[in-house]
């Protein structure tokens, strides 16, 4: 039966799937800043990722709240829980995004990305925005099979972060160690993004399944839910 | 009155610590292995990496028992709530360390830092084994002084990364791009390593006052305990 509690929880679930749609945007926004060298989408981007740690503060607030009010147990204390982690992730995820309008904000008027590695970055740029597009869909749906896409798409970016470090050493490479410096930056920039939107899919994976989406012989890293029923 | 809750609230602090105390040896032991070269302790910094994990994921089901047994509120229910974090810092802490000691066995017999930055870099792991291990010691005694001075002990390490780029751009840079990227990403685990320890640090301090330890025009980092009393 439906109550109060977990209307609460639904909408706590709204409310991130929000906050992911935002870092989605943030993401597209800061990449439109590095890799067009647009100013003022540099601008909204860091201006737009401090909403988004506004009403990452406000959901976690109200899970303060559910967690001292109602004294959630078993599934429902994991959904609560889940929430405080997956805020922090999505924050985080702004962060990035935020860090890479800087970047690009500090070089302007010139480009940060040589002609050789555009392609590259556009592409990181990309399965970056789709994945954070994924997990708000895997937020909004709590479907595992959404979930274990997002890692799949993870490994996109995992490739594109070793070609980037390819052309870097490569022979081809004639931009000097300034550059390189600052895409090696950019580029982890990028990486770890998709590692945040990959903690939230296996936070979603694990909530519908019970189990656990990574290789078995890998210590969970801390933050992931115990299996406590 | 001290009751059994208090005394697992204990427990749980001592272990936190412990964490934290762990990840100080763990970051010694990659920079030996980044700084000397020496395998060894690269291969023992990737598996106490692992140990580090699984006390954290012990830590983290405690919380959840002690979040679903005993329904904490208040001042309470932000201890044991500031445990899941600090859990995850202290665990991404070590992920950090183990990033650097992969970086210096992958380059292995080469040495991964050039003489001319090699003071800096000593610097750097000078600095952030001192910042873990005050952590340590702030977690263990709830002091807020202490916990402000690992802010102040970061503000150095973020010298010593401007110092870094400063150096890598400078006209005397002759090592190439290939080995300016290693750096750069070495150099970004260490900054990212005193973050961490600045963010237990200021869990602590915010447990301890009731009040933030950062700018007050920032808006707090998701994750951060919001003031409900």
């Amino acid at each position: 039966m439906r109550n109060e509690f977990h209307e609460s929880l639904d909408a706590l679930t709204v409310d991130l799937a929000d906050m992911c749609g935002r870092a989605a945007e943030l993401i597209q926004t800061a990449s439109a800043a590095l890799l067009d060298g647009d100013e003022a989408s540099a601008d909204r981007a860091v201006f737009e990722m401090k909403r988004l740690t506004r009403l990452g503060n406000a959901v976690q607030e109200r899970t303060y709240g559910l967690l001292a009010l109602q004294a959630p147990v078993a599934r429902d204390l994991r959904t609560v829980v889940s929430a405080l982690y997956i805020a922090s992730d999505a924050d985080r995820m702004g962060g990035l995004a935020a860090h890479i309008a800087r970047t690009a904000r500090r070089r302007h008027p010139e480009r940060v990305i040589p002609e050789q590695v555009y392609p590259l970055f556009a592409d990181m740029a990309y399965t970056a925005t789709e994945l954070a597009e994924q997990v708000r869909g895997t937020v909004n749906s709590g479907d595992p099979e959404q979930a274990r896409r997002v890692c799949d798409g993870d490994e996109r970016m995992n490739e594109l972060h070793r070609e980037l470090f390819a052309e870097l050493v490569g022979p081809h490479w004639q931009h000097g160690a300034m550059v390189a410096a600052d895409l090696v930056l950019v580029g982890r920039f990028y990486e770890r993004f998709a590692d945040h939107c990959v903690e939230i899919a296996r936070r979603v994976y694990f909530r519908a399944t019970g189990e656990q989406l990574c290789p078995a012989d890998e210590p969970r890293p801390v933050g992931d839910p115990p299996i406590l029923r």
